[in-house]
């Protein structure tokens, strides 16, 4: 059995697993994450060399090391670009670990490590053309392509939230206005939600937060919509049709064999899942008439960024 | 010198070309369409044979004959889908062909040979991630990824222009609301054009289709804007916003080296790019701030069929 080190960068905690060739994480780690890159670079090397030590293998013994950031790295130079949350930028960050760990280390962006891990290992094992949204605070993508991760040009595309659902609309963090991101994030669909409550003070939701707006949150008119509130049934439903047309937008520049919801929302399973298939099934050129694009929610949860980052070090 | 055939199937005629490895055309043919596909297919057969009798040569001496088809087809299978202009649907084209013709056969749709004649040919060589999208009646994209010409999964993606501009918009002739091409295809500008004219007596595109509204053309508006005509300018500037959101898509998602604008529209060149760069220029996000993508006219114009079409039969 082979091994590789999977690093999942996150804005509190990285987290590390030593991930088998069948993709289980068979030992994990974790560490608080030091906005300090360089006490960070620090901190990876130590946990690192404990997960060896604790699971007596050296350096030798596995195939690499990946890791998952939250925001644009270039896998080709191994450069850090920018990571938002963190203050890190413009970094040689895969250079500067290999002075002090020599293996084969590899970076990329969260989503597209999270979307690799699903692809090997989780919903969407066996395909060549796979595409994930994940949508959480914001919507993210991954795209596998012809049986291969594509990051875009320069490593840097796949910005599929970042495409127009309404010109002119919402402003967007990116400073254009109206990107799906807008209406089709799980920050989208708390404000939907506050939107709601405000002007209807009869649905359940206001009992569901008990009383206080402030409680919203991304499961709130989803599961009062699961009891017929019809103040959440309206919130959830613009909520699948702003999501679903992001969908049909995937399936008519890729028709992926799969289509992975992932992400907070995914946790939803198949209550969410119907109604985006659902919505999808109306409309001829996007799905009736095309070849069928599986639709399905994510597998692997919060260990998709381990499992895909060990999956950069593998020739797969 | 290699050469191979390339066929552009077109609604009105079906154009031939012997084309070398240097993308040239040294002998070109054309015939009619016959909509009836048992009789054109005996019609590309007569035209490929004269070709070769004029040119001295035998089957064997060429690569082979790729044919861009006006459509979905199945580039794997070399089933032709549906091409609705010409009625053609669910026909075993490329075997039906082999009948008759002993050589490497390949069909694609007619954007897809587009864009792989000018990757090879015209305004993207030597890049390895180039999209272009062809304005025309419609709105049509071709997709160069990591080195390959993409045809999404099926041979069947590639449907930029039926991605959302405007969610819940105009009714799109794909059965969605709001798609790019519904705004930014040379039919859409021809209605923007018409719609100024009704409501502004005042402006110098009455003059230009000598008082008849039915002679508006997608040039109408783009060249009475040249003389600084408000009304034309007015909706030039929409136009332009309009494509250039849909060219800002397409960055955010495939962060090309090269974006192509092909299609008529794109024999407006210099003038029409320049504002296209300008407006993509405000958006950090899908600009400025990103690996800047070359954004260019197509090069090839009507040849771009028969040459693209030429390279599905080599090896590159």
């Amino acid at each position: 059995m082979n091994y590789s080190i999977g690093i999942d960068i996150g804005g509190m905690s990285i987290k590390f697993g030593l991930v088998n060739d069948l993709g289980e994480i068979v030992y994990r780690a974790t560490v608080k994450t030091n906005k300090d890159i360089k006490i960070a670079i620090q901190d990876i090397v130590k946990v690192v060399l404990e997960i060896l030590e604790n699971n007596n293998l050296s350096i030798k013994d596995i195939q690499g090391i990946g890791i998952g950031c939250p925001g644009a790295v270039d896998s080709i130079t191994g450069k850090i670009i920018a990571l938002p949350n963190l203050g890190w930028e413009d970094y040689d960050f895969v250079n500067e670990m290999k002075k002090y760990i020599d293996t084969k280390i590899v970076v990329s962006n969260d989503v597209n490590v999270a979307t690799l891990g699903e692809w090997k290992f989780g919903s969407a094992q066996g395909y060549k053309d796979v595409i994930m949204l994940a949508v959480g605070t914001g919507v993210g993508s991954g795209m596998i392509v012809d049986g291969k991760l594509y990051e875009g040009g320069f490593s840097r595309g796949g910005e599929i939230g970042h495409t127009t659902l309404y010109m002119d609309g919402l402003e967007c963090t990116c400073g254009r206005k109206g990107c799906l991101e807008c209406y089709a994030s799980a920050t989208a669909l708390i404000n939907q939600t506050k939107e709601e409550m405000l002007v209807n003070k009869q649905t359940n939701m206001w009992d569901y937060v008990k009383g206080d707006i402030d409680n919203v949150d991304g499961r709130t008119a989803l599961e009062c919509s699961k009891t017929g509130d019809i103040g959440a049934n309206k919130v959830v439903d613009k909520f699948v049709a702003y999501l679903s047309e992001g969908v049909l937008n995937c399936l008519n520049v890729f028709r992926p064999e799969v289509f992975i919801l992932g992400g907070g929302i995914s946790a939803q399973g198949d209550y969410l899942m119907k109604k985006i298939i659902s919505y999808c099934k109306k409309y001829d050129y996007g799905y009736k008439n095309a070849p069928i694009t599986k639709i399905v929610a994510a597998k692997l949860g919060n260990d998709a960024g381990i499992i895909g980052a060990s999956c950069l070090t593998k020739d797969i």
